[in-house]
């Protein structure tokens, strides 16, 4: 067996660095969540970087994803070992190619961070919507439940297709797996090259088409021989089960990490058994260890071949005590009699003679969360005398009322888990300060590591929140923090509006960015946040991270010093070695962009502990600031109260079915009511230097400026402190001019000043 | 209920005709077998005939399926009523834009002709391969089984996506349906208004996307709403079996033919029934009613609604008595534990208590005959203690051994439906002129009549069979005629290497056109097909109707002579009368290119009984000719020799699962070795007005004329009357030059004689 190399990388990088190490030629379009993939493996070509063979892969960018399914087509015809990655809509548009992939026989891994489709509305987050619409093409469907897995199903795939000739479709849940940082064992060259077989890609090359042995393929066939043709095939299928299984007990014997096809995990005497296959299935896993201990008989199966679908292997896998069956599809298909895995699981247990009760479920569409309480809403809906068939977990369906009710109280999370939460804004640095974080706590510690990242639609200036755990054993718990041991908020504005401190453990700590000196802060707080920290005793440490920045010369870039911050109160790391070690990604990270900018983060650094200060907190609230309401007008519709505005506040998870349009139809003009608060400076128009131009009002993107002339008397009753000037100009004699800003709509991006 | 009118159509021209009526906006894309319905809708409005709203429908034709969905897509968005129509490919190329347009329960009806997809090799045929692949769209799925009712769902399908608000795809069988010509009730106008709601056009047009009241639709959604927007629709697509049956009640009480989701026939205590959709449900419907009346308990549950499949009102439509189901599915979907339907059925049958053992198999695939045979063979399958699940019916599969053994010799047609067969060429006016026969049988007599050709891939010049039937009563025989009455062979080529006597009764009628006099014929036809002559009785008619077309100055054009020859023999029609309807179609047809053409059809009409004779058949067979082999050559390959001959003979079928290659991969070269004596006429080298200038090896497009320059040397033990001459030009002085036609090759098309 190797030596044991650890590494702190998402899913998507796990499972491209394989796929670019074990192919030639690899076709790209980018779409969400797969992007990084290619992205990858074009930087890799790029630098040079080889593959297992010694070759450096061919990367082509096509016109879209229909042209990388032709053009893989084509390599493969050619005999060249070749991948793409994609996802939901890319997907689709491969299908047509992958019927012919697969109805030819030809060895080849797609790499897809599934993905929902569009539907009512688009959306770029995870589920396996994707995948069940794929699952009729011919293609073996191989599912990784993890970083770790991703990276090492993407091995025994490629291993796999070439000894059983069917095209496999590795995927992973997109966001949840794809996006995840973990703390994985990396697969060596070695490994790699140990079970890649050089034979079965020489065979590969040897069916290719070549003027040196022609033959004609992609011919058409009539009613006489077309239903013989496709016939043909079948011992091929029968086969793929036990050669994934082969190539999975080498990898084992390489690696020490042994899988199955369908892994069977709970209770020996399990009567209760959750079916789930993806990222759902590590926080099942939590939960059925979880109520073991408590005595229940639960246990869970993982669906990691998900085509073929082996009856008699499933029903083998399942401990011969199991009474009731619940099946997690992450996928709908209005109008089916159930999901995908369900019929198959129902189907294959009437074949396989199981005597067992089976009831099906909707969960994490789209990235909803599938929490440990949620894994027990099903086990408990399981323990029922008539459990929910058709339910759905995670949402609150009052409308065909499917959803199970779900304990929010209940939780898994072992206590010697350090958990984090960091609140900030689009571009801001958090996200990349905390991907800084875990690589140095896992790459430099024996702490496992996971780190997940939330952002809203808004991208810059949205709202970011970084989910962080660290912990002496590796860590499964694939869903939000919601208990933080540690909160960090990066922007004022935002403990203004969101419950940041909703998910704080009592005792916990609170890192508040603050613009304000530490002595006025307290009181700059709004009445609830007050209340809130004396309620859970939190430790509130404040810093105004802009001005050290602005200090030492770093601009706006705050994320070193608030890291810097966070590790001294966290003690994840003794503080030196924290900080020796956070100098060293700053090297890493800014070294190409001279001594200087080093110098500025190492002076941030240096200078962060200095300006935090722990506040020490009252007794009792005095404060009389409330909470900064998510929208704001005159005659706020409805829809946008009881819709948008929850959306904003991050409490979208509770807006019930009966709220959401049955058409994806919304109501327009509704981003009035939406006020922001992000702009840290914003603009004072001068009147005494206005030229009245214009300029600053045409160059603001986001509408925010705007110029009036009007007449004299409407001045009257105008609020104190209003500013006007006499506008200049012959047509405008007599009249009066104003620029006003909406500054709750500023971002703050300055190009208004630039103009001027 | 209005009045009854007759026509004779086929199914895309029956479904096109409701579409084009009841829609607005039609964007199309061609693709085998849906083309004729936007060609016809694409003529129609050319035309300028109105839908029932009395506009024009527009008809634009784009790209690709894929754009034709998207316009669908956004004229659906403007409120339009619009339609495309598709197949196969095609189909897969509009699945994005149909999880929107379902996504946002949009109304709108594709008629899709179902076809196979490509995989092991390209098929133009049909079965249900693409109807499966988009199941999980979210579309609602209504199946027609026949030429009626393609007509009669594509209203229905119409009435209740416009009620439902979900869309709908409307299927048949790709060219069992699509392009069987059948007798069937015409919709009038009157139904199609009563049956298509005003106000529910009004309400689509009340959501569509307008600048006076603006809304927005496809949105992003993330993961806190998503998943509660996707579970918005379910009250729509609970409602939608209700509403489809409503809609059919409505039609029965217009038109006095009742359908339901799930129509069971059979015997009211069956204990075996087969549960089939599209044309394979007709052919089972006549095979039960046959083994019922033997006394069989055997009924079929005929699935119009795929989707939504509602597994209580399919429980509820089969008899209590039913012990074993055998699920049909003309689709295969390599990997799934079972077919779609069958999956769907286990499951339905699983949450409807039902106590079924429940078997699957494929059949038909890519249009491969379904017969009354392989029904029973179904049928007898179930009747077995351990039936076998997942077989295969219709082939030979030797490899994984799926197939279930049929009684090819099992017939349930009965003795009073008249059976034509008619074997021609590719532009030789054979099919046209069957199609035309039907047309008159069909609209002028109170017979029904069906007629189903089949073309092979080689178009002008390849094979054509013409299957007809007449008959007191609606034809739902949906399978190829395999014991005719009549036969009529139009090209003695054919005769001379096709078993065309192999399905002929005893007793039967066989119409020859042969080139030699009625004293000759019998001589030149194979040993073989005299002695099937003598052994079957049949009653031998030649005619020489290219003489007779070339007399009349018809040219070639011989296809109303044997029309008339046929008439007079099969007696459908009295003699007179049948001469008038074929003059009358005569006028229908040609009239446009004026009386001469008329006069020249109307000679030939009245010429084809003079020339026609019947032949004395001797007792016993004194000929010598063999069979002319399907392929030829020094050194024929085994592949050839064992799959492409028998696949030139039209003995496909008989193929083996173990003779096709695995991956679609074919020798090549291949035509080198098929020989198709096509050619009425050949070219025939003059030396002596020879020039050598080659333009006749140039003009010929088959390569079939090759010149030589040669020694005179090798002459020697030249055939006796081999040909050549002194080679002209001085760089050949002392050589030979022979110019030299390959006349089994030779199509007479007659190029190389216009190059000269």
């Amino acid at each position: 067996m190797a030596e044991r190399i650890m590494t702190t990388i998402d899913g998507n990088t796990a499972c491209a660095t394989v796929a670019h190490k074990t192919n030639e030629v690899i076709a790209i379009y980018p779409i969400t969540p797969s992007t990084s993939m290619g992205e990858l493996a074009d930087e890799l070509s790029a630098r040079g970087q080889k593959n297992i063979w010694g070759t450096v892969p061919l990367v082509v960018e096509m016109q879209s994803e229909g042209g990388a399914a032709g053009a893989v087509h084509g390599a493969l015809q050619t005999g060249a070992l070749t991948t793409t990655f994609t996802a939901s809509q890319g997907l689709l548009l491969m299908i047509p190619n992958m019927y012919k992939i697969a109805g030819e026989l030809t060895p080849t891994v797609f790499h897809v961070s599934a993905r929902s489709l569009s539907a009512q509305a688009l959306s770029i987050f995870g589920d396996h919507s994707d995948i069940a619409a794929i699952r009729g093409t011919g293609w073996a469907l191989l599912c990784s439940n993890s970083v770790q897995e991703a990276q090492d199903f993407a091995l025994i795939a490629q291993a796999a297709t070439l000894e059983s000739r069917v095209p496999f479709v590795h995927f992973f849940d997109g966001f949840r797996t794809s996006s995840e940082v973990n703390k994985i064992e990396e697969l060596s060259d070695e490994v790699l090259r140990a079970m890649v077989s050089d034979d079965l890609v020489q065979a590969h090359r040897a069916r290719s088409l070549n003027p040196e042995h022609p033959v004609a393929r992609g011919t058409s066939q009539g009613p006489d021989v077309y239903f013989q043709g496709r016939e043909t095939v079948n011992p091929f299928y029968v086969q793929v089960p036990a050669i994934i299984q082969k190539a999975m007990d080498k990898f084992a014997a390489l690696t020490g990490r042994q899988y199955h096809l369908y892994d069977y995990v709970g209770a020996p005497d399990a009567e209760r058994v959750i079916v789930v296959m993806g990222s759902g299935a590590e926080v099942t896993e939590e939960t059925a260890h979880f109520l073991m201990k408590q005595g229940e008989k639960v246990g869970l199966l993982k669906v990691h071949m998900f085509r073929p679908f082996n009856p008699a292997l499933l029903a083998a896998a399942l401990p011969k005590t199991v009474k009731k069956l619940a099946v997690l599809d992450r996928a709908k298909e209005p109008g089916s009699v159930g999901e995908p895995l369900y019929e198959d699981c129902v189907t294959a247990a009437v074949e396989a003679g199981l005597q067992v009760e089976i009831i099906g479920g909707r969960y994490g569409l789209s990235s909803k969360e599938f929490t440990p309480a949620m894994a027990k809403a099903v086990y408990d809906e399981l323990a029922k005398p008539n459990p929910k068939n058709h339910f759905t977990v995670g949402i609150v369906d009052d409308v065909t009322f499917t959803s199970l009710d779900v304990d929010p109280s209940f939780d898994t999370e072992p206590s010697d888990v350090v958990r984090a939460l960091f609140y900030g804004l689009g571009s801001d640095g958090t996200v990349g300060a905390n991907k800084n974080s875990i690589k140095i706590i896992g790459e430099e510690t024996d702490f496992y590591a996971q780190g997940y990242f939330e952002y809203d639609a808004k991208k810059s200036g949205g709202n970011t929140v970084s989910h962080l755990r660290f912990g002496p054993r590796p860590i499964r718990h694939a869903c939000l923090v919601t208990s933080a041991n540690f909160v960090g908020c990066h922007q004022f504005s935002l403990i203004e509006q969101f419950d940041i401190l909703g998910s704080i453990v009592k005792g916990g700590t609170l890192l508040l960015n603050s613009p304000y000196p530490a002595s006025e802060t307290w009181d700059r707080l709004p009445r609830k946040v007050q209340d809130q920290i004396i309620a859970k005793d939190v430790q509130l440490y404040v810093i105004d991270a802009y001005d050290v920045a602005a200090k030492v010369g770093l601009g706006g870039r705050m994320n070193t010093i608030l890291q810097t911050c966070f590790f001294a109160l966290s003690g994840v790391l003794p503080r030196d070695e924290a900080i020796a070690k956070i100098k060293e990604a700053i090297v890493k990270t800014y070294g190409k962009r001279g001594q200087k900018v080093i110098d500025m983060n190492f002076a941030g650094v240096d200078q962060a502990l200095a300006n935090m200060h722990q506040i020490k907190v009252p007794a009792a609230a005095s404060g009389t600031l409330a909470m900064r309401p998510p929208v704001k007008g005159a005659a706020v519709p409805d829809f946008v109260a009881n819709v948008t505005a929850r959306m904003i506040l991050r409490e979208g998870d509770s807006i019930p079915v009966s709220a959401m349009p049955v058409d994806g139809t919304f109501p327009v003009g509704t981003t009035q009511y939406e006020k922001r608060f992000i702009a840290l400076e914003t603009p004072i128009w001068n009147p005494a230097v206005c030229i009245q131009c214009g300029k600053c009002a045409m160059a603001c993107p986001h509408a925010v400026i705007r110029l009036k002339v009007y007449d004299p008397a409407v001045l009257e009753g105008a609020p104190e402190g209003f500013r006007s000037v006499d506008a200049r100009g012959r047509e405008f004699a007599g009249m009066k001019f104003t620029v006003q800003e909406s500054i709750e709509d500023c971002t703050g991006c300055g190009l208004c000043v630039e103009a001027c």
